[in-house]
């Protein structure tokens, strides 16, 4: 049971039979086709070597396909992954000197073993501080950021930046060594595969082809424009005018690499790899829980961190680059019909094929189509509805959004997520800083007590009834203690003050401390505080610091108990 | 009224009477003695010349007088933000040097400029990040690191470190050059502040002082070991003998000066500047709390952030350091009798003609003594009993506690105090993560809906109905989903979910993220998404979105209407 829970191939290894076989493989072919040019533009987004991204899209999809728990994610090198590693270490060392991929595997390794960790110690919650704007915002505009990052490459030019004003300003400023064949083959993969990605599926569906068959077969238009391109690239040999292109890659199994044992680069690099392990978490999760809920099966988010984790660490000893669940590809190895893990298993198996016999195929692959295929991919993830969605819906949530946005584009991902954060978790502990609560009254000639704004009540002047709706903690305790005290300093004859806890689940630490002081502030004033409906557990707790016999007033079992000692019928 | 509630000095002054003057410039006089040895002692923790502590204690009170809502709190320079200032200045220069100064002054600047704001945006409630445990840690910690750091001066030997490790091993390789004058002086009056803060106050007790009385003449014992060391170090000359002595001050009124406009030093103290913003606000407001509900008297957080804002802005145009309201101080303007504000401003006048005339007096004064009164002052201030408390209470926020101690300690009060926010907001993430939910069925022959696991009551396969027992935001909109398609995987039968919602007061963009997912995965699941008793406020938003349109199934007014109309009763 408990060596399932973490080795999750268990499951379903044992009742692998031929015919689950045959759909693994056809998917897996799928996927392998279209992973190729993604791992290359990847790896070059993230300024690394092609076959960085061919490295990284083998170990750790195998040892995903072990620890995973996502029958069909598509784990491997993405967009905004590899545009916050670009980020991360760009900070430390330069895009194509001898320590950047230090750098990298180092942040790759770290990634790793923060993902295993979190997933070990059961900590997947830690991924709730991204709330939705947050993550939605932070996508965008890391997509805008990607999209604008890679107009160089389209256009032949030189360009640096990490957030968009540097990008624009780059760009402009070197836009007279404009390239034009590069121009022309990027500009026409572009236009071919937007019209694709917006005709083709309407057109391939009123000639009937099934919906889900078009949207895959939309998917793969990539491949063919890297077909085209390559072959014009080739019989022309256009590199020897000026075109980039992808070059040689060396064919052969990975290097096995170690991660850089220098702590002043872990030091430097941890907030890094941090980001990076909880904005990939993030996305791979909501792909694999949409995809595993169309098909009623589960993933389980602490076990997924162990599977992204370890995914990680193998790329790290493999030379590849941070790795994790990728939406598109998961979703065509979804429709193509993949039922395992090993769908993950045998395409790693398919790219090994690749790097071990075909590189040569790829020499050719002009570095402006990959720029093409990136600039589609991510100008899909832009998301203007959820902008709109979130405006209508909470002016709050949209603020954090907008902020994570704006800064993320200004000055860049890792300001901008952590922006982001902060400010969601601001908004929410303002939110939370203010427990319902509401002065009651009795209904004259019941049991029952409602609020004395909202109902004909029965009240009594040396006696106010406050009742509290929500567990006390923190965020709220503060706020409990300035209107238990603004009550009393407004109204001079109160003699006695209870709090009725029936809808108190917990009091922390902090709040505790401010029934202490409440308590004693309220003694000083003379007025004495009582507590009604204390809730078995809280009370168990109260009782092991001995807060009842600190406490000035008296603990009745019900807020009529209290009513009838402490109000209108009790002579003083 | 608008006026009133940002000058509290209107609230007062007009009202102001020879019998309150009488009790304000009392206080005055007794509060004046205390603070002319504090100030010059916390301005020496803060590695500042004495005269800056003094100039502190000038315009920052005026300016509170007018500004502030407490009545009684004596604001000025105070020993955790003395700590939290040498540490933020020391970073980037040293003390001593033309510059400390200067970047003394900007953070003074900027922690008075940030606390402004916050104050007219009515930002309190971010006070909320400190939980009780968290400060409560911290300052033990800092008070374990300032009396470390004093134990220089009194064995008269030079040591460094911002922290406890580096602060003791200095200390023990210095420990050779112990200067034996300097130690009997600084021991002698350590062994007299103890012993008169143990027994002395008793002692008057039980000669018939009243306690109040007895107690603020224990706070006075720092003046006596004050005047008497002053006057053997003047009268034997011993500075010539190598005793450290406060020196020559100079006389005159505080310059004025206008913080720096170096955007490079901004950048790297707005950290620093926050930091003791916060925990001076935190502090100096549960010191007023606790005084003006003795009173029945009120004080306005979000006014008491522009009251000390205000002050810091002065502190940093006179010459001064950052200033806060002091605990004892404090307490002693309250027992001494303190009515109005205007006792502050009296205090101010003190010091003003202290620093005008009678600087000669405080030439002679031994460091080694103020040293010795900052160390009894701090130590007070280390509460183990509110650590054994906590322990004994909540172990969840006894480890906050103790990371924020043992953090500080080791690394010193930034990360310190950073360390225990963060894992405090990580633990109140995590309780509040899972909300309290339950899946209900009915009782029989009733309306009522009761939780399963607990009561005798009617369910049916086909539906599952679940209350949601709280508000549903970004911490804990993930679990709902999770626990939703668990359920779902789990029970094939499953046609209908009942989400039943009257606890729920607030859905945020994530939690209606979240619902749409849920939505959505259940429909490709099979099962209808229902919703009941949704709350008018979360409804009229949900309308905004039209999620009713999107949802699946219906939406019912009572879990009752749900069970009618998808219960055993309806035939399929």
């Amino acid at each position: 049971m408990k060596i399932r829970k973490y080795l999750p191939i268990l499951e379903w290894l044992p009742d692998y039979r031929l015919s689950i076989f045959h759909q693994d493989i056809l998917a897996a072919v799928i996927v392998t086709v279209m992973l190729i040019p993604q791992s290359l533009a990847y790896a070059m987004l993230a300024g690394l070597p092609p076959e960085v991204g061919l490295y990284a899209s083998i170990a750790p999809l195998l040892l995903y396909a072990v620890f995973g728990t996502s029958r069909t994610l598509s784990v491997g090198p993405v967009a905004v992954i590899a545009l916050m590693t670009a980020v991360a270490a760009g900070k430390i060392s330069t895009s194509g000197s001898a320590d950047y991929l230090t750098v990298v595997l180092l942040l790759t390794f770290m990634s790793g073993a923060i993902l295993t960790l979190m997933g070990l110690l059961r900590l997947g919650f830690l991924a709730n501080f991204l709330s939705h704007p947050v993550i939605s915002g932070f996508i965008t505009a890391s997509a805008i950021i990607i999209a604008f990052s890679q107009l160089k490459h389209l256009l032949g030019i030189a360009a640096n930046g990490h957030n968009l004003p540097e990008l624009i300003l780059s760009l402009v400023h070197n836009l007279s060594d404009m390239h034009l064949i590069t121009l022309i083959l990027g500009g026409g993969s572009l236009a071919f595969l937007f019209i694709t990605r917006r005709w083709l599926s309407l057109w391939l569906e009123q000639v009937g082809v099934s919906h889900s068959l078009a949207s895959s077969l939309v998917r793969l238009a990539p491949i063919l424009a890297v077909i085209v391109t390559t072959w014009i690239s080739s019989f022309f040999v256009l590199s020897e005018q000026g075109l980039a292109v992808v070059g040689d890659i060396p064919a052969g199994l990975p290097p096995l690499t170690l991660p850089s044992s220098d702590f002043t680069l872990w030091q430097q690099l941890w907030i890094g790899a941090l980001l990076i392990s909880i904005v990939g978490f993030v996305e791979s999760v909501s792909v694999g829980q949409t995809l595993a809920a169309k098909r009623r099966e589960r993933i389980d988010p602490n076990q997924e961190l162990v599977g992204l984790g370890v995914a990680n660490l193998g790329s790290a000893f493999s030379a590849g680059m941070p790795v994790t669940g990728g939406f598109s590809r998961s979703v065509v190895n979804f429709d193509a019909g993949a039922r395992t893990p090993a769908a993950g298993a045998y395409t790693a198996l398919g790219i090994l094929i690749v790097i071990l016999w075909f590189t040569p195929l790829l020499a050719a692959l002009p570095i402006t189509t990959l720029a093409a295929t990136i600039i589609v991919a991510v100008v899909s993830l832009i998301d203007w509805h959820a902008i709109k969605h979130t405006w209508r819906y909470s002016k709050s949530d949209f603020s954090a959004m907008l902020v994570t946005i704006m800064v993320t584009l200004l000055q860049g991902v890792e300001v901008g997520i952590l922006a982001g954060v902060a400010l969601s978790l601001a908004l929410h502990l303002y939110r939370t800083s203010r427990p319902h609560s509401a002065v009651v009254g009795r209904i004259v000639g019941t049991e029952h007590f409602r609020n004395i704004d909202r109902h004909q009540v029965e009240t009594c002047s040396r006696l106010v009834l406050l009742r509290v709706d929500e567990s006390l903690y923190f965020p709220n305790a503060r706020y409990l203690e300035d209107r238990v005290l603004e009550m009393i300093s407004e109204n001079l004859h109160v003699q006695h003050l209870v709090l009725s806890c029936q809808a108190v689940n917990l009091i922390d630490a902090s709040a505790l401390d401010s029934l202490e002081s409440i308590n004693s502030r309220l003694k000083d004033a003379g007025v004495l505080l009582h507590l009604a409906e204390v809730k078995g557990p809280v009370m168990d707790r109260l009782q092991l610091v001995n807060f009842p016999s600190h406490l000035s007033g008296q603990i009745f079992m019900s807020t009529f108990d209290a009513w009838q000692a402490l109000g209108p019928e009790h002579k003083v």
